[in-house]
């Protein structure tokens, strides 16, 4: 079997994110269908993360195994003529068998768009959080610094989530801000549910002078969603990049 | 009555275009429709200009008869939460009653947005002509001069159309380049059907060498669509700016 990696880009708005559910409409379900018409063989391709519905993704990576004697290269082209317009293939390359979009990624980066102009144009409205008032960045970027590092992260994760352990390390968590807009980069080896949202909304409660920047050891400390901020909306929220050790 | 103005934001991808039509969704059909509810009594508004299927407004303005006594300044607050987030109420005042927003407009400017970058992104596909070539910007600004004027636009006409008269004035028409966008404004007292997508269509001809600007006089006088580029697709398309003698 010939074990392919493909990269896409896709705008969430219309999905129930990645992973393929039963009764709705989510990108592994377009693209397990479109794959599985091009090589009249089933085909059920693995996703290197579950993205909530609403959340788009600037590059992301999956992997199938399959028969078919395509060049991977030429598979984003035939690809890009079959799925539906808000799901893009950017390129393809034939990978080592064992090698799992999911299990196998060393970090990940998100990107989170908030505008802060009073009057957004419609046309971004599910491309950012129109959040519409002015935050306190240098404020935001100290509080980032806390964050970053290895933490139980248990307060910015939403709760009844069963995972084997809370402890993540972040890489790195950048705030920039260029005009109205302010953009989040956040690295790290892996996520908790709702992770960069809870971080996103806890950093825009520190923008709002809702909560110190000093204040974030004691939130990490809590391992107590109640005392991160709110979780921001999904529309602002990019998967980013995505590292492997290949 | 009170005859109110209404300016209107709208993403036109969803919609059969502003008119109201039988059996399709239109901006006219859930304008009437909110109005109609909020008032207690049937509006039926008089739009600016009909639209095509997918072409945007950033700024559109219509308006409409009724006995309803809201601020007029309150309007759009209140019409904001029950208008789908694809339309968006930006300002209303009330206005002489004898104001009707097709007939009393001075001129109408439009935007195109083409995007010549060879990768663009999924996120601005209903927003822009993701067209993803160079073209040669000096030679349509060239040709855009030939355009300006009182013409018979009838060449850049889709036939079929039935109109007492085919002259226009184009007050200016300006092609601006900023990395990898092109923006083409255009102002004129009145448009054909399918003016605007025509003019845009051509002037790409012009971009890529396949039309001289010197045979923009030419193309004009033949007055036959087919000496004419193509039509451009709607969606790089915003109705931009209205003028009224107000």
């Amino acid at each position: 079997m010939r074990n392919l990696k493909l990269i896409l880009q896709y705008d969430g708005t219309r999905y129930h994110g990645f992973q393929i559910q039963p009764t709705v409409t989510t990108i592994a379900g377009e693209l397990n269908r479109v794959l599985t018409n091009l090589t009249k063989s089933p085909v059920t391709v693995q996703g290197c993360s579950r993205t909530d519905a609403g959340v788009h993704a600037y590059r992301y990576c999956c992997n199938f195994l399959t028969e078919f004697p395509i060049p991977a290269e030429r598979l984003p082209i035939v690809l890009n003529n079959m799925l539906p317009d808000d799901i893009r293939a950017i390129s393809c390359c034939e990978v080592d068998e064992d090698f799992n979009a999911r299990f196998d990624t060393i970090s990940k980066t998100y990107r989170y768009v908030i505008n802060t102009n009073p009057n957004p144009t419609v046309y971004t409205r599910n491309y950012e959080w129109q959040y519409g008032k002015s935050l306190d960045v240098a404020a935001m970027k100290k509080a980032a610094e806390y964050i970053v590092g290895e933490h139980d992260f248990k307060s910015f994760m939403t709760s009844g989530t069963e995972v084997a352990s809370t402890v993540r390390e972040v890489f790195s968590l950048d705030v920039c801000q260029s005009d109205d807009i302010i953009e989040i980069f956040i690295t790290a080896d892996g996520y908790l549910y709702n992770m960069v949202r809870i971080i996103t909304g806890t950093l825009v409660s520190v923008g709002e002078g809702k909560i110190f920047p000093q204040s974030l050891p004691q939130i990490i400390d809590a391992k107590n969603r109640e005392k991160a901020g709110p979780t921001a909306p999904p529309q602002g929220l990019y998967l980013y990049q995505i590292r492997y050790d290949l």
